[in-house]
């Protein structure tokens, strides 16, 4: 006997349909156990997955894909769609080499409807999808799926923007946890919690929790007549004004948790054939505790022990040597600021936001605002460093050229995750910035490679009056004695004097390119800026 | 006698609250009449600049800058600014060599707080600079003008949602004509057009038509007894629900060509001590009948005669020859479609915004979204062809890449205005598209040298299914009877064969390798494409 017998009789979602209210209840509790499982050893997104598997399988009730094209914002929520799309069968090879990739992939499912990774772009797809089936007279609907963080991100508003507009039948579900990849900032963030501080949506919350309590892994379907009383609440909630603004529909707030209650308000929303935003609450890492307490911990995990929760990841990193040493000459320097968007323990700057709350700004997911907010604070006589990691920063290479580099400011680019990332694959690889960088005029390019050159690259960097970014990889950086004294502007050092062969290298390849010289002839260069090139 | 006796007067703003309402009303005269002289000779921004005349007297004398800092948004409509702030005797070399830039520089004035070219950036920085007094404990505001075509970029939204949260008392002022570059698009500018068409907008817009009438270049005081109907009227308006859910206070509209108005607004709006939207409604062109009547044409416009309103542009050029090579080829294919982001007469896609108006799509300030609707249309089976100015086409740098290429989706990008485009300085050079188009993947970069390449490559990268961008200069390509044969892609034609000196060109420089050549013995190249190289 299976461990997952609902889980592995849904051949294809057309099978939901046929399932009873406690069927459905299993299988919800069947994927969190698969996935639980299968991330605890291979690593992945965990919290936000456990967050949508009540609404993905109401989603997969109400619409048919492939028809219907379901776009999921990031993506990194997409494990449950998976499993209910024919991926069951290869689900312990998420995330593996030749496996299931941990997002959407056109390539890997006819039912994957558009490529993510980076957040706020499923709304402006989604409506690209529509438009084009209205044009050539295809069949089916578009929704997309967005969580409340990405919400934040500029180009999710210029898409609701037009959209509203359009008047197309476009579905938005607002998968809204209060919480993106960390805590959540902003207007549009307290915006949402006035919502949730709502009188309906307590009552929702309450019956969540009540329901927690109850079963296996903590998922419930409430009574009939909750049921039934909850639906009558959606529709007298006011409508919010924010989206109303924007031209859409506002349905919400629901409990994102309900199946019962997410289909019919789809349903409802369906039919009125124009554009409608849903909000549903939910939350993340619901039906794991340790996720549950510890969302941002297990956003993204590495392996793990089910039963503690704890995780063998390695103490140090490149983010938290940068983190402190930005602590140490932020103590001396109150000048020194520090700017992220929502990458707060990511970039190792959990310290500085509690150590020096009042210079630390997380912006949200914003990255353009971010760099721009930096440009100012430059030009107001403050020393800020914006840390980034370099596959999100692509989004803001207009502002780092227009508005910081074109006036010569002294920000400095904490550039993170630079070079291969691994698992998440290649719309989460920072490998980039080298190029794009290159191509900005009066930005100067470090490329530490040992813990004490990031350390001092960061002294340096924030003692000149340049635009400056300084890259480093995931994972820790060597930790040399001697990677060729002090640090000079555009000057590369000598390790091991030039001979008829030399290897030039540069960041964490430096540690490699000794060893392969080993004890050969061969000279060493370790190449510590990438622009200018010495 | 000079024509200006009170602009001459003022040698810093300061003087400006001397002024009796007569002589501010005729110091509005002699600038606008100023601005159109110059700009009648040298060419410029000249719509949005007569639009703001009041509202930049009004700032100045509420604010004191340096000390104060004013963010143009754009810049386009810094001129008055600039002419107030000590630079009216060197106005006449606007955009000229080595004369003052049409835009706000910090290298040229201390007046001038940050550098802006692009859209959508005002907020960010006003609010770094902001953050910065503030840290610092420096004297002093900040203030961001923002019209309404740069509010649909998502950036503005990302910094109105920091700003709002912020609780700092940044003021924004909302420069609302109701038309950005071109006609606006969108829901916010639907929202905007339901507060325009509320009573209390009605009697402000009556009271500024009668003013018209009354004066020489059509501005006027109101009366007393009206100004304080009117100041009452602001206070009565319901709050607006979009700004106010993003945490500011909002007060509008507002007569943006009533000084006595809008000083009186600013001061309410610095009392109250915290993030403010002031919205005000201003006539682009305002007080130059032709300017009024055809306010595109006379947004960015060459050297033109002041009494007919006629300017001396040539008429053909590569916008124009792409627009109408894209409607032929769109009448025998009905999956094309085309996207801007306020570009439709910039980019030559008037003619096809008519003919085929159910697959044109103006998004607004808005290139984010313009690329990854791209995308989404191209997943549903349509052939989106991207139209936008190289240098505003930076700003989807993550889109193109992340979007659009890593899916290999088969968009066509038409990159207008690439290379040096003159006067507009360099926030509006084309120049870093090779560069950062360059670094993507699987992106094939044409560079037609003729009419007849640029029409042929228009027609060759609609027929592949892989991504691809066309870039032209501003002005038109030569009309070479032969430019080396047919187009087959990564491949450069020979023009004339290869010698020991071999010219190798691309794009308009191709015209120019032939000229060189003129009758030595040296082969010239045309390298058509600059990704892959051949």
């Amino acid at each position: 006997m299976t461990d997952y017998p609902v889980l592995e009789s849904i051949e294809s979602p057309s099978r939901l349909k046929e399932l009873s209210d406690s069927e459905l209840a299993q299988l919800c509790d069947e994927i969190r156990d698969k996935i639980i499982s299968t991330v605890s050893k291979n690593g992945g997104h965990l919290a936000s997955n456990l967050g949508v598997v009540e609404l993905t399988v109401a989603l997969l009730m109400t619409f048919d894909p492939p028809e219907d094209s379901i776009v999921y914002d990031v993506g990194h929520q997409a494990y449950v769609y998976k499993l209910l799309t024919g991926r069951y069968g290869d689900f312990e090879s998420l995330r593996r080499d030749g496996g299931i990739s941990g997002f959407p992939k056109r390539q890997e499912s006819l039912y994957d409807a558009f490529n993510t990774g980076h957040a706020s772009t499923s709304i402006s797809a989604a409506l690209g999808i529509l438009r084009a089936k209205r044009r050539s007279n295809a069949p089916g609907s578009a929704v997309a799926l967005i969580g409340d963080g990405s919400l934040t991100g500029g180009m999710a508003f210029e898409a609701l923007d037009d959209a509203g507009r359009s008047k197309l039948p476009l579905i938005v579900i607002l998968n809204d946890n209060s919480m993106s990849i960390e805590r959540n900032v902003g207007a549009i963030s307290s915006h949402l919690s006035n919502i949730r501080l709502s009188r309906g949506y307590q009552r929702i919350k309450r019956n969540a929790v009540r329901g927690l309590k109850k079963t296996k892994l903590g998922k419930s379907m409430y009574s009939g007549i909750e049921r039934m009383k909850n639906r009558i609440k959606y529709f007298l909630q006011p409508n919010n004004i924010l989206f109303e603004a924007l031209g859409f529909t506002y349905i919400g707030p629901i409990d994102g948790h309900d199946i019962d209650a997410i289909v019919s308000v789809i349903r409802r929303a369906k039919a009125l054939d124009k554009p409608v935003l849903i909000h549903a609450i939910t939350k993340k890492g619901f039906g794991y505790l340790h996720a549950e307490e510890k969302p941002d911990e297990f956003h993204g995990i590495a392996a793990f022990d089910i039963s503690t929760g704890e995780c063998t990841a390695s103490a140090a990193n490149n983010s938290k040597v940068f983190g402190h040493k930005l602590c140490e000459l932020a103590a001396e320097d109150e000048r020194i600021c520090a700017i992220t968007a929502a990458m707060t323990a990511g970039t190792g700057l959990t310290e500085f936001s509690t150590r020096f709350a009042d210079r630390f700004y997380d912006v949200g997911i914003a990255e353009q605002h971010a760099v721009t907010l930096a440009a100012g604070m430059a030009v107001g006589g403050m020393k800020p460093v914006v840390a980034i990691y370099s596959t999100f920063l692509q989004r803001a290479y207009d502002q780092i050229l227009h508005d910081v580099c074109l006036q010569g400011l002294p920000v400095v680019f904490a550039v993170d995750r630079a070079g291969l990332v691994g698992e998440d694959g290649e719309t989460h690889q920072g490998v980039y910035d080298i190029a794009y960088m290159r191509t900005i005029p009066d930005l100067t390019l470090y490329s530490p490679a040992t813990v004490r050159e990031l350390e001092e690259m960061l002294e340096y960097a924030l003692r000149r009056s340049e635009p400056s970014a300084i890259r480093y990889n995931r994972g820790l950086l060597a930790s040399l004695q001697d990677s060729g004294g002090a640090i000079e502007r555009g000057k590369w050092a000598v390790i091991r004097e030039p001979r008829e062969i030399t290897l030039i290298a540069s960041g964490r390849m430096l540690a490699r390119a000794l060893q392969v010289a080993g004890e050969f002839d061969v000279g060493v260069i370790n190449a510590r800026f990438l622009k200018p090139i010495d």
